[in-house]
C-alpha cells in the first residue's frame, strides 16, 4: 500500500515529460485533511539541490507543518544557482495553488542528472493531471512510487501495521549508486497521532539505522532527502513503537535499495563489534564497506581477510592487530595476529550467495556497529562511465 | 642508474623461489662503506606488516644509521603473527652476519599477500648469492628495481644529477592498487653528506608532495615504505637543493607508479585552488581524486562536473556553491552556481588523452593542493577480484 496505507493520504504519479518518453516521472503526495506533522532529514552535502534548500526552509518556516509532498525524476535541480531555486519555489507554490494550501506547506523533491535547469513548464504543465488523478488505491500509491524511479529496476514500497496505526512508505535509489541520477528519495506517511518533535526524533534514529547505515559508494549526493508526515487519524504510538515502526519501514526501503542497486550482484553485511565505542565500530565497519579491494573481493567471492584487516587497521579506530577476530558467514579466518586455518573452497562457495556476512571483531570494547554494503564489478562501471 | 647512481652504494636482484617460477624476488641495497645517514616513513595503517614494525625499530635503535636494505616480493609478511615478526627479524640478522653490519643496522621491506608466512628458508637460501652479486653497474640497480615489482609491468627508476651530489631511486606499486600484492615500496639514495635529521625533514616533505599526493583507490597498505640512505660521499647540500633533489625523484617515481597502475587508462591531476586553507584544499582534492563517481566518469571520458561538485559539497572543506569554479584542461564548465556552456564534444575529446587535468577554484581563499588520481575501469575489476 505504501504511502497511501496509513489513512489520511493520497498520492499520484503521472508522465510530465521531464524526463524522454512517457515514463511516470511526478509524483504527489497529498494529506487529506490538510496540513499534518511532518520531519524531515536531508543530505549533508554542501552543495544541497534547490529543492533541498527550499523544503528544508519551509519546514522551518511552519515548524513542521505540510500538506503535501510534490517529487520529481528525470532532474536534480542542482547546481542550478538562482534560476534552479526560483523554480523549485514556483513548483511549491504551483502545488499549494492548487491545493489551498501556503507555500511554506509544501516540500519539493527532485531526482536525475546534476546541471540541467528544471523544465518548469513541462511540470507546471502536468500538475492539473498529477492532482486530479491523486488516489488512495495501491494503484495510485505504486504510481508515486514508479514516477520517482530512475535507474531503479523496481518501485521501493512498504507498510508496517503497527498496534493502532499503521506506517508506509517509497524510496528510490541507493545513495549516489546511481549518479547520473544522483539520490536517493523517500516519502514515509502514518496515521499515528505524534507531533512534529516526536516525529522527527523517530525518525532520525530510524534512518541512522537504515539509510545512513547502507554504503554503496560513499557519495553523498545533492539530493537525499527523507521526508515523514504523519496525519494524527490513528493511534499516538509510545516513542518506543513509533520507533520501531518507521525503523522496520526504513530498514526494508534500505534493503530493497542494496538489493536493487546497479551494477552489484550481491549485498554484504559488516558487522563491527568489539570496538572501543560506537563511534569507532561505525567507522571501521564503513570504512570496510566502502574499500574498493573489498567490495572487488566481494564480487570475485574471493575470501582475502588481509584487505579487511588492511582496512580495519587504517580506519582511525583503535586497533591492535593481535587481538582481531574476522569471520566470513561465521567462519572464522583471522585470530591472534595470524590465519586461521579454514577451507578456502567452502568461503568461496559462502561468498558467491547473493547475501553475506562479515563479521569483525576488534577485541578492544563494547562498541558496535553495523553497516550494508554491495560487491563492486563490471556492471558498477558499465552504469557509471557515461552519463549519456 | 637508479639506487646505485649515487657514489657508495651496490645493489642486487635475485630469484630466491619467494614468488613461483624462477623470477626475481629478493633485492638488496648496500652502502659500500658501512652504515650512512638514514630516513624513512612509513605507512600509518596500524595492521602495519612485521618489517615496516622491524625497520621502524631499527631506525629508532641506530638513530638513522643504515648499512643495508633487504626486500622481498611475493610475499607481505603482513598479520602473520609473531612468527611473521622473528621471520623479518631473521631475515634483518642474516643480511648484517653477511655484510659485517648490526642487525639493527638493517632495514627489511616485503611486498606481497597479506597472511601467507615469510618463505625464510628460501630467502635466506638466497641471500649469499644475493650478496655475491652486488655491484654498481646499471643492470644491478635494474635488477634490483626487477626484484621489488609485482604487477608491476615495468621497473621505475629515477636518477637526479644536483649541484655537488646525486639523487637515485627504485620503485615498485601505486598505493594499493595492485591489492594481491599489497604495497608501495621505495629506496632513494644520495651521496650527499648530511645527517639523518636533514635527510629526514627532507624526504617528509618529498613524500607529502609525491607519493602522498597520488590516489589510487584510497587504501593505505599494511607494508608502505619509502627509505632515504645518504652515502656522505658528495658535496653537502643546502636543505632547499636536499629537498629539491629528493622531491624530483620521489615525484618521478610516483609519476611512473601512477602510469603504471594496473587497471587503469589514464592519469587525471586534480588541482584544488581558493579554498579556505592548504589543509580544505588537500581535503577537497582528495574526495575529487578519491570518488567512485569521477573516476568512472574518468574511464569514460565523460565531463560530468556535477560529480565534482557534488564531491567537493561533501568533502568537510569549507564551500559555497555559488563561489566555486571548475575547469577541464582550462575549460571553464561551472561558474557561479551554474552550468557554464561548453562544447561537450572537446571535453570529451580532452577527457579521452591519457594525462587530463581538473581544476577546482573554491573561491573562498588561498589554499591550494594536487592530487594525482587515476580512472576506473574495466580492467580495475579484473585485476582486483580475485587473489588466485
Amino acid at each position: 500500500m505504501s504511502v497511501v496505507g496509513p489513512k489520511g493520504f493520497l498520492a499520484s504519479g503521472v508522465a510530465a515529460g521531464i524526463k524522454p518518453g512517457e515514463v511516470l516521472d511526478l509524483a504527489l503526495v497529498v494529506a487529506t485533511h490538510g496540513p499534518v506533522a511532518a520531519a524531515a532529514t536531508f543530505t549533508t552535502n554542501l552543495a544541497a539541490a534547490a529543492p533541498v534548500q527550499v523544503s528544508r526552509a519551509h519546514l522551518v518556516a511552519t515548524s513542521g507543518r505540510v500538506g503535501a509532498v510534490i517529487l520529481n525524476s528525470g532532474c536534480a535541480n542542482a547546481a542550478t544557482g538562482v534560476r534552479g531555486l526560483a523554480a523549485a519555489n514556483e513548483t511549491a507554490a504551483a502545488v499549494a495553488s492548487s491545493l489551498g494550501l501556503e507555500a511554506s506547506e509544501v516540500l519539493v523533491c527532485s531526482t536525475g542528472l546534476i546541471g540541467p535547469q528544471l523544465p518548469l513548464d513541462a511540470l507546471l504543465a502536468a500538475l492539473p493531471e498529477a492532482v486530479r488523478s491523486l488516489g488512495e488505491k495501491l494503484e495510485d500509491g505504486d504510481r508515486a512510487a514508479r514516477a520517482i524511479m530512475t535507474t531503479d529496476t523496481k518501485p521501493k514500497l512498504v507498510s508496517i501495521e503497527a498496534d493502532g496505526f499503521s506506517v508506509g512508505g517509497m524510496a528510490k535509489g541507493a545513495g549516489m549508486i546511481a549518479p547520473n541520477m544522483a539520490t536517493m528519495l523517500c516519502v514515509i506517511t502514518t496515521d499515528a497521532d505524534v507531533d512534529p518533535t516526536e516525529l522527527a526524533t523517530a525518525l532520525r534514529e530510524a534512518v541512522a539505522g537504515s539509510f545512513n547505515s547502507l554504503i554503496v559508494d560513499g557519495a553523498t549526493s545533492t539530493n537525499d532527502t527523507v521526508i515523514a508526515l504523519a496525519s494524527g487519524l490513528g493511534a499516538t504510538p509510545s516513542k518506543a513503537a513509533l520507533t520501531s515502526a518507521l525503523s522496520q519501514a526504513c530498514s526494508s526501503l534500505a534493503e530493497q535499495m542494496a538489493a536493487d542497486a546497479e551494477g552489484t550482484s550481491k549485498v554484504a553485511t559488516i558487522l563491527v563489534g568489539g570496538a572501543a565505542s560506537n563511534d569507532d565500530a561505525t567507522r571501521a565497519a564503513r570504512k570496510v564497506a566502502g574499500s574498493l579491494l573489498v567490495k572487488t573481493s566481494l564480487f570475485g567471492s574471493d575470501p582475502y581477510w588481509g584487505r579487511i584487516v588492511s582496512e580495519l587497521g587504517s580506519s582511525g579506530a583503535s586497533f591492535d592487530l593481535n587481538t582481531v577476530d574476522v569471520s566470513y558467514g561465521g567462519v572464522l579466518v583471522f585470530s591472534r595476529g595470524e590465519e586461521v586455518p579454514h577451507d578456502r573452497g567452502a568461503l568461496v562457495a559462502y561468498l558467491s550467495k547473493p547475501s553475506v556476512e562479515i563479521a569483525c571483531d576488534l577485541g578492544i570494547g563494547v562498541g558496535a556497529a553495523r553497516v550494508v554494503t554491495t560487491d563492486l564489478g563490471h556492471s558498477y562501471i558499465d552504469e557509471n562511465m557515461k552519463t549519456s
